[in-house]
């Protein structure tokens, strides 16, 4: 194998950072290290939340929530029993994880995230919000549950034991409403006070902050540890140890179609988000290149005791809103997230879960939007079903479920609609060249030719539609001489397909009636001249639809309509 | 829920019996009972083969090669010992499949055989002639053999412990020899003699009848079984028992995937058979009662000690050829069989397996049509692609896992088409309405104005390449004004679609552009209508790309173009 010389463009696609670095001057490291700033103090909580209920440390990447959701799922599937053995298995998981996405990347495969919907995607993030939130309760009013299904989880919190703490539920329901309330009420009473917008805008960021400090003192100081409040305790300090991915086959098996779903899921998200700030700054991104750096930080993740990560919607639309210009902005974040993990954390020794799992009710509620539930039924039945699938089986059965059978169904409802086209008989426009459904519009025709078009590409799955169709409608009372296929719409035809016209070109030729295509595209006409149909076609393959009419009309219609013009 | 009041005409759509029993007379009579004189005839061996080597005597209804094989696979999958075992699971595939059959046909589900194309039925055909053939070796070499696919059957073939027996092998290659020599050499030769057409025919339709009295016969006089020759022995003499299919669950949930294939494949062969004769002679067939049809007889045949059963290409086609006109054709046959079954059992005591061999090997390799790969090269990647994978994984790992594999290769290979649509620049051909592709055709263009034909449904799986192609095409120092999309090839806007429409629509606003949209399907229109993009939209919705060019282009050449006409 000869090894390809690589140009310096060659490098800077791959290595991005040679494009970018060359440009860095002191007002962006200024705009950059804002940012990261913002992104620390913002994330500091929710991140430090993922990273103790998911026994993980690793805070220095993205942990997001509906990938921790699915870790979460995945991993507790497999009935572990030690903390350890749960790690383990996240770990592995991320390593997992960062293989097959640095791999899809290598081979080209970002197409795949296409098949993922937009309604689908919608209708699994707002899913998983509810699951997450609901999941969050127990923590609320202090009882224990479990389960990765809303059946599941609202049982186990109903069958709970343990009797709410009122402490708790009262710092949990505190925080929400506050947090809630900093959402909405908060910026316009700092703007009213005649805070400057920016300032505004980052104290109102930053209320999750001061929730966590204040709940933190309160316990401290009123000894709420000894009154029930479950508190976040010993949070393991330091930088994060080196650790290595069980290579156990049959984890391995265990975890890779959660693998395969987590990864998807997670580069979805990464390049929604990616191409939507991309495309506000008229920049563009190139997916299989986003899945290299994916997937590299997952394996980066899992060297250092880290789950799944991928890009978030929320921690990345802070970040840019904070003025992030590069990817330093990243590196700068993960230096303040490594500053905390080494200085901050005996400080939360006395931080109540309740106050966590407030912030991240909130975080994820403000992902829940069941609108998209009304917009595509009023569009489509086929987007409706999917989406309606999505939600009730992610909430009913979970994640996997509910992903995985969003995407069958839309493409199987896609697949199914191909394999029964829309056919139009259609006539010519008055006073133009142009032809149109005679069902829908005014349009001239010819008693002795049937014009149809056809519109989907005529592929295996209709190839038998297609027979039935031209048989069904030549067998009429009506004197017809000629069956004209336009192919206006037709953009592949494939051996099936060749076959059934075939066979109804013969069938036509029995009874008389001549076949003819019309408005045959370049890519089809060069596929069909490699086969023999041209030659035992009975009539003829026309430029346009009109050329057809006027070649074959007889009726004195046609010629009049075209003199007209 | 009111039950609908049957009317006369639905009656005969779902008794077709109703149908032909009125106009039933003495000449269609005879030409009924002739047609199953020859069916019996042929297929007396063929019938007893399969009888015997899948331990059943359903002989009333079609077993046929394919699904015989499969039928093997699924249950030899289960690892049982006894032959009663084998016996019940078959009875219950049977029973699974009929039922799951009649389902289809109740929901009219029938349409879901179009998703195996044409090469991909070539194909797994070919491929199960070949493992058919080969299965047999171990008869006509007189030693043991096992396995279902190609690798296992030759490893176990050479790897056997049986010495050859001479005369077996003599039996063996005679036989099949002379059964090649009467499908090519006796019709020609009987006419030489002097034999008219038919009669000549049937005589050489009648040679496996023949080779299995001469080499019974022989058997019997030459006491050939006391020499090694392995002979059938006693065959169950009788009307079949009724029986009923296992009801046990877990055995249900071992053989419903192979009930699923059996269920679909059986279908397809039966229905593309029944289509392919029904044309000759302009009749048509209802997939959907066809569905229920099958159901019935799998339904009947596990209740009389059957296996799957579905309507052969070869049995089919020599009913035909004998002049059946009607089903009562096929009772008559089932007569003849159950006659056969009670008289002639006792007479097939001597005849040696390795007949039974020649006789399968013989009609199976006439399936055998490996022209299909070099046919689907020429024609196309994508087609040649399904038909190797289904052959050479129906051949290396088992007729399952090889039809499976074409399904989604050739479904996969689709979808990963349209999710990557060709894209053609437009303009209008001098002298016409007409426009096509600027790099095909010389056409007039206008350089404020690009028109571009989307030669695709838009749909999730396209939608953002649909994006990526229009920013990447006015990337450029081109003086662009209007965009407009045609629409003839677009079936189909989703909702994932829109939004990225509505993207396109709102970025080139931005860079003052207007987005326009042309020759836009009545369906289609219908839908965005239903929702914001067209009050959204810079642009305007043309009826035709002709009208489009002549409202926006301030070229000269485009109304010069116009006015010449």
């Amino acid at each position: 194998m000869k090894l390809p010389r690589l140009s310096r463009a060659a490098f800077e696609r791959h290595l991005p950072i040679l494009t970018w670095s060359r440009s860095y001057d002191r007002d962006t490291l200024t705009s950059d290290a804002v940012a990261a700033v913002i992104v620390t103090i913002m994330l500091i909580p929710q991140s430090l939340a993922y990273a103790i209920f998911g026994t993980s440390r690793a805070l220095a990447v993205g942990p997001v929530a509906v990938v921790s959701l699915m870790t979460a799922a995945a991993v507790g599937n497999l009935g572990l029993q030690s903390p350890a053995e749960y790690a383990a298995a996240a770990i592995t998981l991320a390593f997992i994880s960062g293989v097959l996405l640095t791999l899809m990347g290598v081979l080209r495969l970002g197409f795949l995230a296409n098949f993922l919907s937009h309604p689908v995607i919608a209708g699994f993030i707002t899913a998983s919000g509810v699951l997450i939130a609901t999941s969050q309760l127990k923590h609320i009013f202090g009882i224990s549950a479990h389960g990765h299904a809303l059946p599941e989880i609202i049982a186990s919190l109903l069958a709970s034991q343990h009797l709410t703490n009122p402490i708790t539920l009262f710092i949990g329901l505190s925080t929400v409403g506050f947090l809630f309330w900093v959402r909405k009420g908060l910026k316009p009473l700092l703007l009213a006070l005649g805070l400057k917008p920016r300032l505004a805008d980052i104290l109102a960021k930053a209320g999750p902050v001061a929730a966590v400090a204040i709940t933190t003192l309160a316990v401290w100081v009123f000894d709420l540890e000894n009154k029930g409040v479950a508190i976040v305790g010993e949070v393991p300090m330091g930088l994060p140890p080196l650790t290595a991915p069980s290579l156990n086959p049959e984890l391995w098996g265990q975890l890779f179609m959660s693998a395969v779903l987590i990864s998807i899921i997670g580069f979805v998200e990464s390049v929604s988000v990616a191409q939507t700030l991309a495309a506000k700054k008229r920049q563009r991104i190139t997916p299989d290149q986003e899945l290299v750096g994916l997937g590299t930080s997952n394996i980066a993740a899992a060297m250092t005791g880290g789950y799944p990560v991928t890009g978030g919607f929320a921690r990345s639309v802070v970040n840019f809103d904070a003025g992030a210009e590069t990817p330093a902005a990243g590196a700068f974040t993960a230096i303040g997230i490594l500053l905390a993990a080494l200085l901050l954390t005996p400080l939360l020794y006395f931080l109540p879960k309740a106050t966590l799992a407030a912030t991240i009710i909130v975080a994820v509620l403000s992902l829940v939007d069941f609108s998209i539930l009304k917009r595509a039924w009023g569009y489509s039945v086929v987007d409706f079903a999917a989406v309606a699938a999505t939600i009730v089986l992610t909430l009913g059965v979970g994640v996997e479920m509910g992903v995985s059978a969003g995407v069958v169904l839309s493409v199987g409802l896609f697949l199914y609609k191909t394999s029964r086209p829309h056919v139009a008989e259609v006539g010519l426009v008055p006073g133009t060249q142009h032809f149109r459904n005679i069902l829908r519009h005014e349009v001239l025709t010819d008693p002795f030719i049937v014009s149809l078009r056809i519109d989907e590409s005529l592929y295996f799955a209709n190839a038998r539609f297609l027979e039935d169709y031209v048989y069904n409608r030549i067998a009429c009372e009506e004197p017809i001489r000629h069956v004209i296929l336009m192919c206006s719409a037709v953009n592949e035809i494939d051996m099936s397909a060749l076959e059934s016209l075939e066979a109804i070109n013969s069938r036509l030729q029995d009874l008389g009636i001549s076949l003819h295509l019309s408005e045959v595209k370049g890519p089809v006409m060069d596929r069909l001249q490699r086969s023999h149909f041209l030659d035992e076609l009975s009539g003829k393959v026309f430029l346009s639809q009109y050329e057809a009419m006027r070649s074959l009309s007889t009726s004195p219609h046609i010629d009049r309509a075209s003199a007209a013009h």
